[in-house]
């Protein structure tokens, strides 16, 4: 069975929806965070923990999985979920993102596919549509992307514009084999930040139908947050109420909020459990590094929350574990940097029924951003 | 209070006995095996896991949280158990194991105490038997270490004597600074495989009066295990019923019934979460590398095991993490580790109880050594 999105509520004052996704793997509400387990795991954690902190659908990368351990066995072991003793739902990625930084030579992404080199052993490997599409087929997620062509921040009009058009192709490509009953696909909208390729974009995808939209091209680095917000707002209004839309590759708690307040409904990043493994903790009043002299008898917790690592340690024991490298300093910041994301989400999803978003962006920002 | 062993019965046909252990901190089983805290955490493990596990009592270092975070940081917390909230019995080393492994010159070595350089950064340090002692006290774990001095694998009957000579000498120092009501404290023998020199060592060592008494200098690296043996034989008779008998750093599930055969009651060792880290799990058929390539589509658990690992994950799973230096791979391998010893301990408690600790031991090792 596909999933099935049904919107439960606007909210008043913005874009912002409520809604739920329902899912072979069970339903969640939106909008929501995803972690990303990019190797069939969410760095450090079991799948428990991570149903501890409320975390509803997790993200997986096929291009990862397609090299390590292959999406045969994957397949043969029953699927991601039977793999990765996961039944909670799974969204998988097409790989573009990771294919497309991994090119050297602009003539390596040709119309059939993309060139590139393999980074753990140098063999050359080719991605195609259809490829991308029959590893998820078999890697048999809850939610497939299309493979798409992930322009640089820096692409020109031109670039952005056969980007566009490439990306539509591949989308038909790989939307004609996907033949995975139980697995839905979504289309990726893109077009930098420019109106009239965004609005394009999502025309175009929209009319193929698929079962959900993602909005890509908005995680490069260098890129610009107003640019982000506006390849969100070019393409929203082409996606119909009952589609849900995924911001692909961002997790920052003020980007959460904004793109939120725009519409989107599933955001996913590796920021919380990349932030954890450095030492970083989000907290109401901004980002702090455990590595910090000022917490070495700090004998609080990282804030008031109710994550397993506040509600049981210090920023001391934190501290410590964090300056000596143990492992468990970086899963303990995990959960709370991941369960501080999916409580965002669980307040924005209760100011959209209160229909008090803009007060609580104000409220959360001020905060967050030291002004208060 | 300080700690009380119970002998609640002695095995027919071996030295082995069952007893029990009250701590301040809970009451746990004799024989046992103590996983190791290090730096006041067992390797990428929680307390709750722990706990799963039916692991009653840890062992942290001295040395190292002597230098991170350092005593006083752990003492304004509340103590260990506090600083790393964990709420079970702790065991805390001496650090001699670790200064004499770090000691380049003989003349570092002195009645007054062992010179070294710190590993993380140079600097001089200078470990006495009395400021071990007060660290420890600082530590506040349950069960104290006397500080002693740890002859080489290679150390001839002068050397040894000597040995045994200042650690009694070293032992009765510490005492005599020993400061705090909660915490016991144990006398370590030494004297190598040398018969005369145990026998002395333990009756000298028993005249003071410890809590309970460790059996020293036997996890050496290039030590025979006929030698270990021969050191738990010659210290044993001289040690008093009512105490326990702890065989310091020894974990190897033969060395463990064997040690127990000769009556020793508690043991500790890193191996289980070193091996993890490597990608070894320890089976009833001996050791096996999840790295092997054998194991791509082995879509069973590890082996017929009660642990979170063995009732959730296959071995392809596993490997497919271990491969790919995931964490988590060496989480879940720590944590079947840590298990196959505690759940050797439990069967080695019954087969006391049923006087049937021999036949035990030829089964287990006829499997184990793959004769079987």
């Amino acid at each position: 069975m596909k999933i099935k999105y049904e919107l439960l509520k606007k909210e008043k004052n913005t874009k912002a929806r409520l809604g739920i996704l329902k899912t072979n793997h069970g339903d969640f509400e939106t909008p929501m965070f995803m972690p990303v387990g990019t190797l069939a795991n969410v760095k450090t954690l079991t799948p428990e923990e991570l149903k501890e902190m409320s975390s509803a659908v997790i993200l997986a990368n096929t291009y990862h999985l397609w090299l390590r351990p292959g999406e045969d066995i994957v397949n043969q072991a029953g699927g991601l979920h039977k793999f990765m003793n996961y039944d909670g739902p799974i969204l998988t990625d097409c790989g573009g993102f990771q294919v497309f930084s991994l090119v050297k030579n602009k003539k390596d992404i040709t119309e059939e596919g993309v060139h590139f080199k393999n980074y753990l052993n140098g063999d050359k490997l080719f991605l195609t549509p259809e490829l991308s599409i029959q590893i998820q087929n078999k890697l048999d997620s809850d939610i497939a992307m299309s493979f798409d062509e992930c322009p640089p921040a820096s692409a020109d009009y031109d670039y952005l514009k056969n980007s566009v058009e490439r990306t539509l192709r591949w989308a038909k490509r790989g939307k004609a084999v996907h033949a995975n009953e139980n697995q839905s696909l979504f289309g990726i909208i893109q077009g930098g930040p420019i109106e009239d390729l965004r609005a394009y974009s999502a025309k175009e995808t929209v009319k193929m139908d698929f079962d959900g939209y993602s909005i890509g091209g908005v995680a490069n680095d260098g890129e610009s947050k107003e640019d982000m917000y506006k390849a969100i707002d070019y393409s929203i209004p082409y996606i119909p109420d009952d589609k849900p839309r995924y911001l692909m590759g961002v997790g920052d708690p003020i980007d959460i909020i904004e793109g939120t307040i725009r519409g989107i409904d599933m955001f996913d990043c590796v920021l919380p459990t990349r932030l954890a493994r450095h030492g970083n903790a989000f907290t109401r009043h901004g980002k702090i590094n455990l590595k910090n002299a000022k917490y070495k008898k700090d004998f609080t917790p990282i804030e008031e929350c109710d994550c397993y690592t506040c509600k049981n340690y210090t920023k001391a024991y934190l501290r410590h574990l964090v300056v000596c490298n143990e492992v468990l300093g970086g899963r303990l910041l995990s959960i709370h940097n991941i369960r501080f994301l999916i409580r965002l989400t669980e307040e924005l999803r209760e100011a959209i029924k209160n229909d008090c978003l803009l007060e609580y962006k104000k409220e959360f920002i001020d905060k967050y951003e030291n002004k208060n």
